[in-house]
């Protein structure tokens, strides 16, 4: 299948730089682009697909989350932390079965690909069933059997969560033509035992696997962490091996010097929340000073139930300006650098070199934005337009590996009415 | 002529608290809402038309705002103010001609239809013009010839300002049945002297009108007053006289406990710009605490050039989490202020009881958002939906006075391609 998209605006990446071209042409063979340019192509493509008024641009990886929190999203909002968690959410979520996970996860998919997520990653639970609606649904994705253990004599055998997750990743890494991949996360340090991480840490060095896990979201979890431990939570990873794997770490909000050393030391990339940071009151992340010290920042929306909802655009746009705002600089953050974090970075976080730029030889991960709409003209800076400006709603085409999996508000590989009634129907019951 | 608005879930008012009916009815006479129930009214309307799917809600104010500055949408993104503002801002509008300025106050006024606004504060220039376009357009609006001094020695006759605003007053305050109103606008403490600002909320006053300036929107201007008078710019205009007439002020990012009891005592509205704030880096405004003291707080969206858009759902957004972050208190800020920000104090500050909520009585200026999208389902909470989830781009259907502005991407009382060809012209000969 090959595919000719016309007449767009396309927001390419050269040289680690963007540029947008004008009125220029984007050829797809198979999966990959093999055509970038204001000039059009002499090889005759199976289809040709009028694009004017939009603009093209990579899609967007949302590198943290819990897809299946959509069904309690605005539950129990400007309640403190606590009260939150343990009257709003835990409750619900402990009632909920495998069917609505999978309601909730559903609708999730959906509105990351009508907000132009292209690639998420879902810490959550029921990962198999994740694995086989995602491979339907045609979008990028890293599951998980997620460790967490409540009794700190538990061993890692009795657990199982390990062997559970051995087997995921055996049976479905790289599966859907690399779309599925299964990552080894770690719900916290404050829900494990040591033995639980180390033993983990090492199956996923065992699989050359991704590590992921929450690290310093409130000064709470970090000031109790260097309490118990006498370390901070990064500390607590690093010394248990989790960081001798390629590993993305969400929050960051209260790392010190030396765990900045440590993530740049050994390639940790933080997933910045900012949504969730600020609605929590979680506190502002060190990213200026991470990005200075070249440390590797992605983004990422967390759950719904604590954003409230899986919009990227809105993710760049806080990142984009709360930090400007805390420091009293509005030179600190640069356009170009936040939409970095939300593409090309969150690719590097996820070990997927072939995603995260529009390049001739990547993977066709493209959304299209609706450029007539007002607030998105005139475009002095196209990159600013893109942060400051758009909204996830702006999203007219989301595409993954060559194949269009939404388009003006249909979704053509999700049965979205049957979805929202299998939420309605999880709600029914879960309230 | 009578319209009813019939099987939509309707967020309406009742004792200053907002509730939302299921699956109700909307009836419109004229230009006020004369129905708000699940019941079916027994009046026959004239014309009756299906919601489903929709949530009916009151209409966006924007206390504050630069319409035509959307001309310079996204130009200097990432400098520090001085080089943004003289290098990036000031020499374009120095060069701006009226149809420039017409084009740019149509853009915006296009853009805040589309977002949900239906009321909204100009300080900009040409504002004769403004009363004609706004009149056609069927938008709220308040318009000022505002005052501003380059020259210290200025006599308030030689500056004119304030005798062009009294002949705006006099010709087009309340025009086209009370949509349009003329405020007295004073660009700023650094850029006007005593004379001016005594003289011209004399006037304010001698015609019972509105006045509104910039105050302590940077560290640097405060400073630079308290050093230059030794007060701050709020006891300044207090000290003026400025604040004998209802006013509503911009920003107040830096005012102390003495202005916010002035504010409180006075009946002075603080009208917060969370967006501008944090991209210009200017801080964040003492909005909680102005709160708790009972001061009325409303929203705006500044100017495009520092926004990067109109789109009041974002201050919405961006007011009701950040202070939580700055604060690192999940409890802070409440949806339901928040709406109210964004809405019935908004109509306060605008001295406009008749707008701002959905209430029998009430003028009907409504919008509605399609509650298809994924993002704003499901609906456990009608308000944290909006102030947390909803997009901008979600608003469907604006309508002021009853009469239809906008509806599913169509303006009905503005060419839009003539507004985009004349902004293409602007653009050509600006740039």
């Amino acid at each position: 299948m090959s595919l000719l998209l016309k007449n767009c605006d396309i927001l390419k990446t050269e040289n680690n730089e963007f540029i947008t071209l004008k009125n220029a042409y984007l050829g797809i063979e198979g999966s990959v682009i093999d055509w970038i340019s204001t000039e059009k192509p002499e090889k005759k493509y199976g289809e040709e697909k009028d694009m004017s008024g939009k603009l093209l641009m990579p899609g967007l990886i949302n590198c943290h989350g819990h897809t299946a929190m959509t069904l309690l999203r605005g539950s129990g909002s400007d309640l403190n932390l606590q009260d939150w968690l343990y009257d709003c959410m835990i409750p619900v979520e402990d009632r909920m079965t495998l069917s609505d996970i999978h309601a909730g996860r559903a609708l999730a998919m959906m509105e990351m690909l009508a907000t132009g997520t292209t690639t998420f990653s879902d810490m959550y639970m029921e990962p198999e069933d994740a694995v086989h609606f995602c491979a339907e649904a045609g979008m990028k994705a890293h599951f998980s059997r997620v460790m967490q253990s409540f009794d700190p004599h538990e061993s890692y055998e009795d657990n199982g969560r390990g062997a559970v997750n051995n087997m995921l990743f055996e049976k479905y890494n790289n599966s859907s033509d690399g779309r599925i991949r299964i990552d080894y996360m770690v719900h916290a340090e404050y829900t494990c035992n040591e033995e639980m991480v180390r033993r983990y840490a090492a199956d996923c060095k065992a699989h050359g696997a991704l590590f992921h896990t929450h690290i310093s979201e409130t000064k709470k979890e970090h000031d109790e962490c260097l309490e118990k431990h006498r370390k901070t939570p990064l500390k607590w990873f690093y010394d248990l091996g989790a960081f001798e794997n390629p590993s993305y770490v969400a929050h960051c909000v209260w790392v010190n010097e030396d765990d900045m050393d440590i993530m740049r030391d050994n390639g940790v990339t933080c997933v910045h929340n900012p949504s969730s940071n600020m609605k929590l009151g979680s506190g502002f992340a060190p990213i200026p000073h991470m990005l200075r010290m070249g440390i590797n920042v992605a983004l990422g929306t967390d759950g719904a139930a604590s954003n409230n909802n899986l919009n990227m655009f809105e993710e760049m746009h806080l990142a984009s300006v709360i930090h400007n705002g805390f420091h009293l600089d509005s030179t600190i953050m640069k356009a170009p650098d936040i939409l970095k974090m939300a593409t090309i970075n969150g690719a590097k976080a996820l070990g997927r070199p072939d995603t995260g730029s529009l390049e001739t030889g990547k993977k066709a991960d493209i959304i299209a934005l609706d450029m007539s709409r007002p607030h998105l003209y005139p475009d002095h800076d196209t990159t600013a337009l893109i942060v400051y400006s758009a909204q996830g709603s702006d999203v007219c085409m989301t595409m993954v590996d060559g194949k269009i999996l939404y388009e003006n508000g249909r979704f053509l590989t999700i049965d979205a009415d049957d979805v929202r009634r299998q939420v309605k129907e999880s709600i029914t019951r879960l309230y």
